[in-house]
């Protein structure tokens, strides 16, 4: 299941970053010869070859607007996709949403076992630390710990995770836009403002820059959300690769539910144009990232 | 539930750590206003008041042999107990071991949920790094970057979590001691091991006194564990604090099934001895740490 991009240089993009992570994953995932082989066996097959690798795209096309070496952009991208993927592995079991598909395949703990997958989710989340700080991934160790700190921030319980906690009490809560918008800016958004502001990181680029950048992932992650909740109610479960209509069964409020399919697109691709907006301090250089925000509203899966 | 210590001053040095460790962990998990204080409520209730503390101890003690400031070793301590803790929670969920009772308490999950419990674990170990990377503990990033490293690789598929995979694992497997001392190396050791090593990398200390107490870590944490299975067999549930009797049920292989009560005691006894042979380099200085040593193997609970 690869998603599409309309623009033939994103297309590109999408799919060299797609080779270059599963490359880089799997270099950073070595089988070892004991008996724990099991757990990383299930961390491979919950990271390789999956997935748009929209995160880590962001990371090497933020990357490369500061001449950043790609095998730190690299690096980082494959961390903070560990980090997705173990969220991923850890939504889909029985406990939180029991799921039996993730991309056209059989969720982790349907392939080996829950405990197994309870493991392999931790051992992802710790690896995109052990990755962020080592010396590869950028010569100046302040810089490492600013990833690691910035990643680690985003993702637990003032981020990721704290947004799963609210998704997992919505239906018992009465919310309404706002409240939805928090939600997901804390579950989706800020690893997508976390991926988009990296490549500033790796530069020790310039505050207004970095903000620029923050910005933008502001508006993507609303748009990617709202696409993604459109998905739901209008996708084809062949396409989307996942279970649809999850949200509607749940009794779960999303922004289709809220808003209406029409002023919810009309919504997406209103964000998406103001995300390519915050763009203009990088001129020409940042097209692809201009030409993501489109593909994250348009795109089938 | 607390571990009385026989030495006075190591009962004292056990308090204070204790209530030292609870006051700086009530600090890193403030609780937030929104609906995710849910998770946070779950954090603290799995971290809060609860256990030795025997994790943050062993950084306090190498810590103070090298005049490392007591704020920074407090943080770290804090971290691996986060950790520590994070694992405690996986490991009682019903896809792992199933337990109701910890620490004399319900299990986390009884006491809040399933789905709660999980994302209460998965922040707690992304704290732990949130913690190492930040800035209060230490002025040098470099050092920090270590601490997140070294915490990371023990932690995860090469430390804890492999260990834990082969642990369920190993009824299948025919376990010998030689087995089952490299299972207890990964799944508890790496951890205590990284206890101690602690203080010496934040003072970056010479390399053979940081070799010097990875060797007193390696025989306590075995020590620790043979102890661990004594208790199993022959401890109370009123004072240990947990199920008993768990690994014979499991029909689990362990150092007293293997060697029986007797040997296994003394081979407890003579690793305690071992290790502190290991601190000859420090002289009185680590006292504390030797009568660590032969606390864990007399320990009750």
């Amino acid at each position: 299941m690869t998603a599409n991009a309309a623009d033939p240089r994103l297309a590109e993009a999408l799919k060299a970053t797609g080779e270059a992570v599963n490359a880089e994953l799997d270099r950073l995932l070595p089988l070892p010869d004991g008996p724990e082989a099991r757990v990383i066996e299930a961390m491979r097959y919950a990271s390789l070859d999956g997935g748009k690798r929209l995160r880590p795209l962001l990371v090497m096309l933020s990357a490369s607007l500061f001449n950043v070496a790609p095998s730190s952009a690299l690096r980082v991208g494959c961390a903070v996709e560990m980090i997705h993927c173990y969220s991923l592995v850890h939504d889909d079991l029985p406990c939180m949403d029991d799921d039996d598909l993730r991309r056209g395949r059989p969720t982790c703990h349907r392939q080996f076992d829950e405990a197994t997958a309870l493991l392999a989710g931790d051992a992802l989340l710790t690896r995109a630390f052990e990755v962020l700080a080592a010396e590869p991934t950028h010569a100046d160790p302040a810089v490492r710990c600013q990833l690691v700190w910035e990643l680690a921030h985003a993702s637990g319980g003032a981020g990721m995770v704290g947004g799963q906690m609210v998704d997992l009490r919505a239906a018992e809560l009465s919310m309404d836009v706002a409240a939805i918008t928090r939600l997901q800016q804390m579950k989706t958004g800020r690893l997508i403002c976390f991926s988009c502001e990296a490549g500033a990181v790796l530069a020790k680029a310039a505050p207004n820059l970095r903000q620029a950048l923050k910005n933008y992932a502001h508006d993507l992650g609303l748009a990617f959300q709202i696409a993604d909740d459109l998905l739901d109610v209008e996708g084809d479960v062949s396409q989307v690769g996942k279970r649809v209509g999850k949200d509607a069964d749940a009794g779960k409020a999303t922004f289709v539910s809220l808003l209406g399919v029409e002023r919810a697109r009309a919504q997406a691709r209103m964000l998406a144009d103001q995300a390519c907006a915050h763009l203009d301090p990088f001129g020409d250089k940042a097209d692809l990232l201009r030409a993501t925000a489109r593909f994250v509203v348009e795109r089938q899966a």
